[in-house]
């Protein structure tokens, strides 16, 4: 496990049309944000509105002028946390549909976790016309086998 | 118990400020709106936004041109359903802090239910500076009593 | 497929205790109730509170004295739905870690899911001290065999 | 103001994987969905859960078959609702960008909901690099005359 | 945009009448709270409760004792956070339904953000029986002008 | 009031089947966390999520562990806050149903909550067949008594 120093901007908006959300986690992620969330919650005056998190390392001054130019916010909270991250490679797991890639999650040599790559099980999903889930479930079940290599 | 019929309205909204809806619950009662709620969901192409819910018995079409002008929706969805109520009382609760008003709600002679006026809470409380759970908990406490008679 | 009539109740709390909502949820199932699913929403006067709702087909007067017993409501909705359901079967899936049953939910001779026992996957992940996500990986890879015969 | 009869579909899921939301969502408007909506909840044995509501009015057994098929469920509940719906009209707003599409709700030739076409306004602000709020907020600014026309 | 150190507190609640919270919103503001907010959550065993967190400057002392006194939580947790603000001015908007105040938030000699004052276009928008949507749009559609100067 | 430092340790889920929460919360409550909070949010690409958030004072590599291996993380954050707790005390309160014990919480001598044992009251509950509430508000309304002691 690795372990680094990230920023967690943080900002609560009320008055914002929801319809924007789209486009400022776009173009938050465009700016090197690592993680954007957003959370439902209640406000001043009991106002429902929307609490945003980005977690960002570097570029932190364009992120926060892109929070204001693209939200109605007045302020944006700032802290530092560390966060331990898995080693990651990248794997691919022989399936009956082809080879999808997956990404690994390695702690001291043993694979914690094993994610297969989302766009690849969808487009198999769509060109065999098969669930989604059953793709998922064939790519888990031979990267088990991977795991236990 | 009381049945009786009620209409339900209901819209999902992801282009609305939602600052709007303080304004728009507090409209709707006025046109008679029994009851209004709303659920923060995630609409299509994965966006988030609420889903508005209005309980209504009588005023529909003005309801209905109520929401299509406050809100930014193009179609409103509508169902009946049946509801039963308690029969209601309004009682008064002896406490050390003087007479409180509450909700009674009865089925067949049996009290179901005891429901301090929170107006009444707030106000005490504040006047005596006390905690608002203190002053809820006393007149559940002698509301009990009034139960038992 | 098959299909049934099956009731809806639902009603909107914003004074009471959330603690209770264990307790009502499994008196509700010991009444017969069939799904009781609870969603936070915001109600009149902007107020935080929750919705209940119970799926049920019979037993509906016990399940309406209950919840108003148990709960603060003064009034409870009511519609009938369809359901389509899925043919359901009990079945055994061979894991290396001994047998876990699964139900399945067949549609037409065709099996469409397989969900492991939850308990049954717990208690091999507590013995043998493993992730539970692994053994119901191992479940769902051997059931895709299942599937296939 | 028009009404049709709809069809709301709607099943509570526990044990899926919230990453095929985005496929079952783009499944279901390919089949014909007119709304699809996720609906965090709390379900059975108080486990965290989404419900899933669609909207629809063809295609119907489709859409349970995939359903059934993209998810873990064993039952899909179905009602039937009538609906209201503004008349819809496509227009062109000119604002100092360029002419900009917008969606027009119309009531008995009164209109009431402008509706700028978020794609439109999103390639703008991309191309331009100003906020996606600037944009929104001058063709609103603009179709407000064309409000008045 | 100015700096400042603010402090977070947080509490989780699972067995607070959730009636109480909006006497609780007043009296946190009425004590220097900068902002407070409700987030729905899933708590130990499950159950559904709600975070309350509260940013603030000064008198944190006082608050501590007012969530002990006016929550049942028996610990809050506490952090200290940067924030960037805006450089906060009022300004008024003519529109044609009269002046209308603004919040405008600034960096660097540029308007960021024009906030209309939500108590004056609820005014508006209940004297002269327009739909508050229109106010607003009014006020933005001018205030877009006010921001070119 | 004492004061402690904890850590607290966060993670985004998407792609987490919810059905293995309920596990992960007794696991990380055996490891000695103080607290587990779970938060639907929306993450990456708008996909529906959970936060999953833990309080913890010791065995934080044994609780990292356990996060890594029962979810499908690959990074998990840290920081480090205070919080100011009440002296704890367990009561025993005197109802007509027997006696229920409460857990007091107390700062310099005065008594700020009562907390009845929740698992008392609902044994009592299920064994006298009466509400839930009905028993909470006993033990509250007697609780008050030993308040002003």
């Amino acid at each position: 496990m690795g372990k680094e120093t990230i920023t967690i901007l943080e900002t609560n908006l009320d008055d914002l049309n929801p319809i924007f959300f789209e486009n400022l986690f776009a173009r938050l992620f465009k700016e090197g944000a690592l993680d954007v969330t957003l959370t439902p919650v209640l406000m001043k005056k009991q106002r429902p509105g929307y609490k945003l998190t980005v977690v960002a390392k570097k570029n932190l001054d364009k992120i926060i002028k892109l929070i204001f130019a693209e939200t109605t916010t007045f302020g944006i909270r700032i802290r530092k946390e560390e966060r331990v991250v898995l080693e990651r490679k990248m794997g691919e797991v022989k399936t009956k549909y082809g080879k999808i890639r997956c990404k690994i999650g390695i702690d001291q040599g043993e694979i914690m976790s094993i994610s297969p790559e989302y766009e690849d099980c969808k487009k198999i999903a769509e060109k065999l016309k098969i669930p989604l889930k059953v793709v998922y479930e064939e790519v888990k079940a031979k990267a088990k086998d991977f795991n236990a290599k």
